[in-house]
């Protein structure tokens, strides 16, 4: 039996951005649900994984508006919250679906806590955008009282902007491989995990953002998966993306992957990270395959006949 | 080896109310890791359930007061939401915890649903208070738009009003029952559960509030618990409380609870579900205890020198 970690992109978890209700997020998801049924039906092992950045912009955006009522959590509090609602929606979902093809299979979702390197160098220059915009005086007393790096958004205002150190080691490792050894579908590294640094031995939430397909690809090498799957809104990864002759791959070895990334072919944020973790993936070790492809097209993806395929 | 479900109260998770930052949550967590790894020495299995009241109360606040920024979360994905931020807390201190006394037991918690009956009789008169207080007229709307209950609480205001159902079915046992048997220490059914109903099989949130020591006691009976322990702010349960022949209680036969319940001696919403979860629990088998106890007290209470020990 194959196992798969399937990376489950925005796109598979909600349709618009900030106006999305619990209602319509949950519609998206049970959508997601009957593709991730259709792996399971197949025999595949899956493993899931999941992004939470308009999620966790939400949550942000609330506990700020609301802050001089009830204090507002830190990033890695939101985020465990964020795992948990996005975790809820997926769990239930596709238990349901799965109830409708009569499969008495669980599945759950887990707190999960990802370490990270507190010397990694990006925490120097923080560069990942999160929650809501501010006004230049507003963004200045972030800075000064509360110690934000703030930037300015492509004219539409002020934005905190956080650290996306690399994923070091999945702390619940032990106990997302003793569910998956005994038969359960488990949800985790939610939002590319909690970030933790470890002192000694203590763990410590830090205020970052850790990307969720490094994550995703992470997990995978712990696990020993057969095949890491990125699901996302395109059907395959291009190059020279948006031009006249842009080209969709079916195929890329690791070399290849590893030159397009160096003519700056894939944007940082979205396809660049996808590219590193597949390279990761594949080039860890002999007969590992990294896809990348659209959620819609997952099962044929898996079976080669859509996506990039990305192999050593 | 005793197994023991410890139901943790909200004296165990923050000190103060709606002023609770991360940092002093985390603070009381962590002396609360201190009582549990106390116990976790003392080679006794535990698994950890926890209330949500306050914390729930605060995202709720906070999706009210951004609602026209970003679109409110129901009831239902709040307290998942409230599952993943204590649950986090919990999992990193007690960790923490036992990484400093050389143990290396992973702990984690898992995003649990708990099946109500959807003719539950309390459907039709809710009682149980949550989230901010309204005025008289923002009540009004509620009511009229949302089709919320709204009561008047005792000259604060008007507070919406949900169902606090019995606790039916824990939809997560079997991979609760995995991870206990792979030596992992799981926190589960946080705030009670997310309360779903089932029709055909397909599960469903729904707005309704579970008794965490009601569903605690629903694990400590499906996992086929030894003893079942509510902590909480008093050292034991008393009889004519607050009263000038105040009595406090080191034991109790269930018949003996029982008759107290009779005779009303129990406040709603505080000791009498305690009293009625330790009955339910100590006269379901031989052999089983229940415990209601301080948090400071745990350890001695367990071994029968504190708190009121509840058998059959």
């Amino acid at each position: 039996m194959k196992r798969i970690v399937i990376a489950l992109g925005g796109n598979a978890l909600q349709q618009g951005s900030i106006l999305a209700t619990s209602e319509s997020q949950l519609k998206v998801i049970k959508e997601t649900s009957e593709y991730l049924a259709d792996l399971i039906e197949k025999d595949y092992e899956i493993i899931i994984t999941h992004g939470n950045g308009p999620q966790v912009g939400r949550i942000l955006i609330q506990n700020e508006y609301s802050k001089n009522i009830t204090p507002a959590m830190p990033i890695d509090v939101c985020g465990a919250m964020s795992q948990g609602m996005i975790g809820y929606h997926i769990q239930q979902s596709l238990k349901n679906e799965l109830v409708k093809r009569k499969k008495t299979l669980s599945v759950l979702s887990l707190v999960t806590q990802v370490i990270v390197d507190k010397n990694d160098e990006c925490f120097k220059r923080p560069t990942k955008p999160i929650g809501p915009f501010y006004s230049k005086e507003e963004a200045g007393k972030l800075e000064k009282n509360n110690g934000y790096v703030m930037v300015e958004d492509s004219g539409r205002g002020y934005r905190r902007v956080v650290a996306s150190p690399k994923p070091v080691k999945i702390v619940e490792l032990e106990a997302i491989k003793s569910l998956i050894e005994s038969n359960h579908i488990v949800i985790t590294v939610g939002g590319g995990g909690i970030p933790v640094v470890e002192e000694d031995g203590i763990f410590k939430g830090v205020p970052a953002v850790i990307d969720k397909d490094l994550a995703s690809e992470k997990l995978a090498e712990d696990i020993d998966a057969d095949i890491l799957v990125m699901l996302t809104a395109v059907d395959k990864v291009a190059v020279n993306y948006g031009k006249i002759d842009q080209k969709n791959l079916d195929r890329m070895t690791v070399a290849e992957a590893e030159n397009y990334i160096q003519q700056g072919q894939f944007p940082e944020g979205s396809m660049l990270p996808k590219v590193e973790a597949a390279v990761k993936f594949a080039s860890g070790k002999e007969g590992r395959v990294s896809i990348v492809a659209s959620l819609k097209k997952a099962k044929e993806a898996i079976e080669g006949h859509d996506g990039t395929i990305i192999t050593k």
